[in-house]
């Protein structure tokens, strides 16, 4: 089953400079080979879904043995049936309308 | 790996009434033997990580056996190290704080 | 416009106890007048719109004041045209499919 | 208060392809002179916490006049008092932390 997701992933008591922590998951997500797109408030990966959740447990342990003792993550998962769709689909065919405006 | 997940899923192009998909991922987790705290918005879940994310996987399948062509879940996880900790816990913990006001 | 919605806000930098943080919040909620049902990962809130909104922006302002430097809340909001429904209706709804199984 | 918020929008009773209402809640931010940055899983705005939340709320009034019954929308709120922050310089913080590796 194919796995579109966006993950935001926020360690707790480690103060207020969480970049550190948000690339070192950047980086677990693109070792394990999944087309990841980096934005602003999360970072959306496309791929097997036993492989992004595996990426993604790695994730928190990865914060939690770089010393963080709370990791809280916000995620939005999408999987669909009628047709493969691919996160920069997603992106195109928001774009296509709002160019035929 | 203990979770404390929160799961809001949702089953598109089914119409608007969603709750006998809601349901039938409650029923997955219940016979996964997690424990589960319906709520308004989601169901809370606890366990172990790869028990929950068994079960997660198992909802988005069953909604798309019923017939959802697309389902969309928004998650929030939690891990922490420094301590063991329930929902229930979660939840005295910020009642406590009120009453002590 | 009614809305429901679920509210899980995080200070950072402040350590990883966030209690006294989410009950300040939660305590403005209530003062607003607006219905509210706490749960492990977040608060459950109804009311109409821009009195949840002018609640939940108190909250920001309020754990800023109580020295938080970040606040990242993630939310869930509903709104709907088809039917009156409480968060208690939503609730129902589900157990009611629940039983009938 | 500046805000970044990412805001997932979903019409619900209106079939799965979700496209033309995700445009049209796009026009609505960019219409209110927001600067967005639209990914694959939501939009990521900028700008005074009033602005941003006012035209939210005409998104899902334009999305219920649009005949979506229901519109549930998943959002990530920032603030901070700490220092003045873009989406851009959010962006570039963790590509500096993913260079320097």
């Amino acid at each position: 089953m194919n796995l579109i997701a966006d993950i935001a992933i926020i360690p707790l008591g480690v103060g207020n400079s969480l970049s550190p922590y948000v690339a070192a998951c950047e980086r677990v997500l693109r070792e394990a080979g999944l087309k990841t797109q980096l934005h602003a408030n999360g970072t959306n990966v496309e791929g097997d879904w036993d492989e992004v959740m595996a990426a993604l447990k790695r994730c928190h342990e990865v914060l939690h043995e770089m010393g963080a003792p709370r990791v809280a993550t916000n995620m939005r998962l999408g999987t669909r049936t009628d047709k493969a769709q691919t996160m920069n689909d997603k992106i195109k065919s928001v774009e296509q309308k709002l160019d035929a405006q």
